[in-house]
């Protein structure tokens, strides 16, 4: 099992992937494809210790930066370190991609390189987000990846997160929710209703709709929504933490008491902060297309994206793109029906 | 001033808006009348005391239940309290109505009696969102009556998003941003991006996107989206608050010390508490129609009604309305212009 790493991605190219894959060869034994710059890559490497059989540099003359055009760079930077990474993949001497650069860039190149998986039309970015119950992470997808969907995406995000909740959290029968501004059917825009409807006639466990507030109490596995939704979701959660954690560092330096408690307290908010912290998991699976591409945040440390390292090679090792074609297989009249309703 | 309560809406009617009712007369002499059933409120209201000249009751004969469809009720149900209520405020004979009732209900009532302000095309429901600075909340809208909206509904949502906060917060510019994935024009779906254009070109201080995580930063003062996204934003929200209470109650059980640190750190919880929760300010303002209409949830107990009697009040006597309506003139020929796009 081989993984390449875009060395050259995130908001700290080069020497945060290189550390990370450096601690991956350490802890884990993982064999790594650095992608990048020789020189600069040769360079951080020298800084470390590591078993040097397990790292290999893979030269790429060109990176993408944080804010270009994913279209762009795909037509004209036709050797940055993302598409020599995928194009490994695609030559299957790799068997996974993990990059911390431009996520738009990262997902078209995945797609117009490795293609999607059959009869899915988008790919989509799942994460996990906390539940009330410690051991009960939900998915939720997409985050990002589509702004405009179709019913039959959202079908089809349905499918590729209970395929991951399936290989990745072990879980059985899954509880797939679209999320919905009420419980009841018939709530939302024409979109959701219409997903619904696919849904409720799917072989998915389908719950049915679910609030933004119910979907932390750990009743749903999946929590399906278009991108735009997803994102807003998962922006507003995180602004949340940070406002909590804002607000009782104010209230605390206000009193000598709480000073003192809040030391008592250490252990509860680092306790909360790690289960609120899906970033520990490591990045986020590019779901959809016919490999394993992990996709972090740009100012992703080390430790995260060592841990995406080893979340893409247990994404391999489990087949989990195995898994989304069954389902979609499984699921194939209706997905097919909801493909032509939604261009109808 | 006086404020029209309906006393049969809500999960505890009757028992909630006439125990709100006399504390807004106790407390800051509030002039009131309860709509509903005559001989169940003055049974409620002979178990309090309060001055006798200030609260009257109005007869209704009919209740839309919390889950009635708001279009039947409106047709079906004409001597509803939501409808009585209404009705008085249409007649001038209150300032101002309050009810915890079926919000579809009251917002359809109130469009079908009171009528839209001229070249307001739909009404929006405001709510006030914490941030890290104590004293500066935000006016997040639309958060549930709309859910598929044009680029003109976002535009005329922002309007009176700033007009609420010119009046209630007393901003002499509020700053203004489309709730969007990402801070960079050209972000968001169609109707996000071409509500940016029309917002671009108005009076408003407009800034531009603003994304789920920086909006509780304090860097705005009207988040504007359709009411199927602030829905979300809000729930998800209140969902984070909910996960935090309850995975710190789960870690602090853990631990004696914990224990012993969270009674130290009771004050600045409470804060944390007060700051989250504008519940406290008292209900969400139904904003676009003629006539003041607060709303509250269902599930509010009397010090919330009692608050948004007061808020009421407040909206009645600094004549919103007039701000709105000023906003609305002064941006008229955009206003029409947007009118126009979205519907051809």
């Amino acid at each position: 099992m081989v993984i390449a790493v875009d060395a050259m991605g995130g908001d700290i190219p080069v020497h945060a992937p290189v550390e990370a894959a450096v601690r991956a060869a350490n802890d884990f034994e993982q064999e790594i494809i650095l992608v990048g710059n020789r020189d600069q890559v040769v360079t951080e490497l020298d800084k470390h210790t590591f078993p040097k059989k397990l790292i290999e540099v893979v030269h790429s003359s060109e990176t993408v930066g944080m804010d270009e055009s994913p279209a762009l760079s795909l037509r004209q930077k036709k050797d940055s370190s993302i598409r020599v990474a995928v194009n490994l993949l695609q030559e299957e001497k790799v068997d996974a991609v993990v990059s911390a650069g431009n996520t738009g860039a990262s997902m078209a190149t995945a797609k117009f390189v490795l293609k999607l998986i059959s009869d899915i039309e988008r790919p989509a970015i799942g994460t996990l987000m906390p539940s009330v119950n410690r051991n009960h992470p939900f998915v939720l997808l997409d985050i990002g990846a589509n702004i405009d969907c179709k019913p039959s995406y959202l079908f089809q995000f349905a499918l590729m997160g209970d395929a991951y909740a399936r290989t990745m959290l072990k879980l059985e029968n899954p509880r797939v929710a679209l999320l919905n501004n009420g419980e009841e059917e018939g709530k939302g825009n024409q979109i959701v209703q219409d997903a619904f409807k696919l849904l409720e006639r799917s072989t998915l466990n389908f719950l049915g709709n679910i609030e933004g507030k119910a979907m932390f109490q750990d009743q749903v596995d999946i929590v399906v929504c278009d991108g735009f939704v997803g994102n807003i979701a998962l922006k507003v959660a995180e602004g949340t933490f940070d406002f909590v954690r804002s607000v009782l560092k104010q209230e605390i330096q206000n009193s000598w008491l709480a000073q003192i408690g809040s030391l008592a307290m250490r252990a509860p908010f680092q306790s909360l902060k790690d289960r609120a912290d899906y970033s520990e998991v490591g990045g986020a699976p590019l779901l959809g297309i016919n490999g394993v591409v992990i996709i972090c945040h740009g100012n992703s440390k080390p430790h995260t994206i060592r841990n995406a390292i080893l979340h893409a090679r247990q994404c391999a090792e489990l087949n989990l793109n195995d898994t989304i074609s069954r389902e979609v297989s499984e699921n194939l009249s209706l997905l097919k029906e909801g493909v032509t309703d939604s261009t109808s």
